[in-house]
Parts: C-alpha cells; structure tokens; sequence
C-alpha cells in the first residue's frame, strides 16, 4: 500500500501518471473513472493499447505512423509523388493534412538536428530521404520542419544537401498567425513577416 | 482510417479520449507518446488497467476501494474503530489520510443525496452503514460529505437518521482555508468562518 492506496490501484496511478502532462493528481483522477467504468470499457483502452504497439510500425517510404506497410497517404495513387514535404513529426502530417492545402507525399524526419541533445542527421531519417529520392526522384522538397533553432538548423542542412542534387527546395512561410495581433506579435515574428512581404 | 490515422492508433486515440479532463488533442499526444515508448512500457499501462479492474473491489466494511476483503485502514488494528468519518467518495479517503489528523474509520457513501441527479439515499452506502452501526457500534459518526449543497443535504439526512440511535454525529468545520484571503473569500464561506468562530 503507497499513499494509502491498494497494491493494484497504486500501481494503475503509477502507471498513468508516467504518461506526459499527467501528475499524480490527474493520475488518480483517471484510475478512479477507469475503476467506476464497466469492465468492458477499461478493457477496451487495455486493448487500444496493446494492439497500437503491435500493429503501428513507420510506412517504409515516409517513416509516418501506419498498421500497413505503406501508410495511406503514400499507398494513395492520387496524391502527386512529384513534391515531397519534409515534417519533424508524424502528429505534423496529421495538422498539414487537416490544412487540406498540400496534396503531395511527407517525409517524416522523427526529430530536428539539436547538437544540444546529442542528436545529429544521422539520428533522423534523412540518409533515407536521400535513398528515396535516388530511388524515385521528386521535383520539389517542401521543408515544413518547426520555426525553432532546431528546425531552422534541420532547414538549412537538408537545402544545403538537396539543392546540389538539382531538387527544388522550398521551405514554408513564416509570418504573422492568421488572426493574429501585431502588438502581440514577436518581434521576430514580425521580421519575418516584413522579409516574406508580397505584392497584394 | 479515420483523421488521417490509421485504425489501430485511431482507436486508441478514441479510447484515451473517452478518460475524463481528456480531450482529442490531449488524447492525440498520450497516443504518439505510448507508441513512441518500448513495448514493455505500454505493456505495463495495459495490464495495470487490467490488473486493476479486475483486483479492486470495495472493503466489505466501509466501501472504500481495496483489493483484499478489508481495506488497509478497516483491517488495522491501530485504527480507534469507535469513531467513524463518513465520506462521499474514496479519494476523499485519500486527501483525509494525507491531513494525518483522523485516527478511526472511514464509511465510504458512494455519492451524495441529489434529487436533481435521481440520486437518493437508497443509491448510496446507507443502509450499509446503518447495518454496520449495528454490528460494530461507535460513539461518534463524523460527517466529511462535501460543503456543497448535496454534501450538506446528506448531511443533514444522517444526521437525523443516526441522532435518535444515541449515536454523537458531528460536522467537519467549515470556513476560510488556510492561507485564504478574507477579501476574496466568498460571502458563504465568510458568513460560516464566523457562525463557527472559537475563542483564542
């Protein structure tokens, strides 16, 4: 018994709360709706669990989340192979798709370039980036990593090793939010949105 | 497929969404998170739900949550088992052993009376308690139902119930928290700081 709970309950918070943004106290929370839930429901997330983990595996052409060997996006014969997006991550191709904007196929780099945390190029998947577009060139790599150090440093290495091989490297806007408040902005923000100004 | 997810991880996204305080994006996050642990990790959350629902169960004493016949706090013998502290729910149990200042037994209700809500005294551990009194009797019930309306409501109804068995039944005091802030205390609260006002 910890904290005055049951060997079983104690062990369910301890569990939930490892999981991020959780503390003991939502961890407790959660154990005790999963206990006042019927056994059919706890056993359904138990499940959802146990089966993500077996099933999930990266698409062996973009590294994105899938339970097939390719994902759906690159198994997709209307989506124009021609332009390549560049993403950190696969929640990311998850927003660009929202966005419904971008019709072409990702690239998921599963991380940025952070000498900080010890993680160079060769921690993320850009050797096969490179193999892929030997193995079916593109026309267009479209840089989407974040606006941070990190992925502005990732940017620049992937332009600096694509351009010579004659692709056209793009990289996306950076800019004021849509609905966003100039005296709220960044004063950074608010550089780049000067330096991206187009003609209206 | 669903929002650009593959089933498996569409499901469990599903799942993690239906915990209270859990919305999709939070749900999102646990998801990519689970995925991205080894195996072993996921696999303890997984059998932890298990393993806890099918454990846990109430203390055939005070219904509180345990996985042995008696709970922790009914099957020790330091406990004064001649004073009962009646509860709504079992974390209330929890946040009570954590102030470290009771010493008796917990009687836990389930619940609080609430018309509003069809919840009336037969929905909760009442007449449990009420057999319980008469098996094991005590000198003093002290009510810790919630301050809300329904905790006092069932509060008011215990009351009644126990007082002509020649049971002591007191009320856990109400007033400013401690560290609280007379001017930004509600009047409730206020008006009740000074029913209960003691000599120093």
């Amino acid at each position: 018994m910890r904290d005055g709970y049951s060997d079983a309950l104690g062990n369910l918070v301890d569990q939930l709360a490892k999981l991020p943004g959780i503390g003991r106290k939502s961890a407790q929370r959660l154990a005790f709706h999963i206990l006042k839930q019927p056994d059919k429901e706890a056993r359904l997330l138990a499940d959802a669990i146990v089966e993500a983990k077996e099933k999930i595996r990266y698409c062996k052409l973009c590294y994105n989340l899938t339970d097939q060997e390719l994902c759906p996006i690159c198994s997709n014969p209307d989506r124009d192979s021609s332009t390549i997006c560049v993403v950190e991550d696969a929640r990311d191709v998850l927003a660009l798709e929202r966005a419904n904007q971008f019709h072409g196929l990702y690239h998921v780099l599963h991380g940025a370039i952070s000498p900080m945390d010890g993680i160079g190029p060769e921690q993320l998947k850009i050797k096969e980036l490179l193999q892929r577009l030997q193995e079916h060139p593109a026309e267009e790599v479209i840089i989407a990593t974040n606006t941070s150090i990190e992925g502005e440093a990732t940017a620049m290495y992937l332009s600096n090793l694509l351009k010579p091989l004659g692709i056209r490297v793009t990289r996306i806007a950076q800019g004021l939010p849509v609905g966003g408040d100039i005296q709220y902005a960044d004063e950074v923000t608010l550089a780049r949105a000067f330096e991206g100004r187009w003609e209206i």
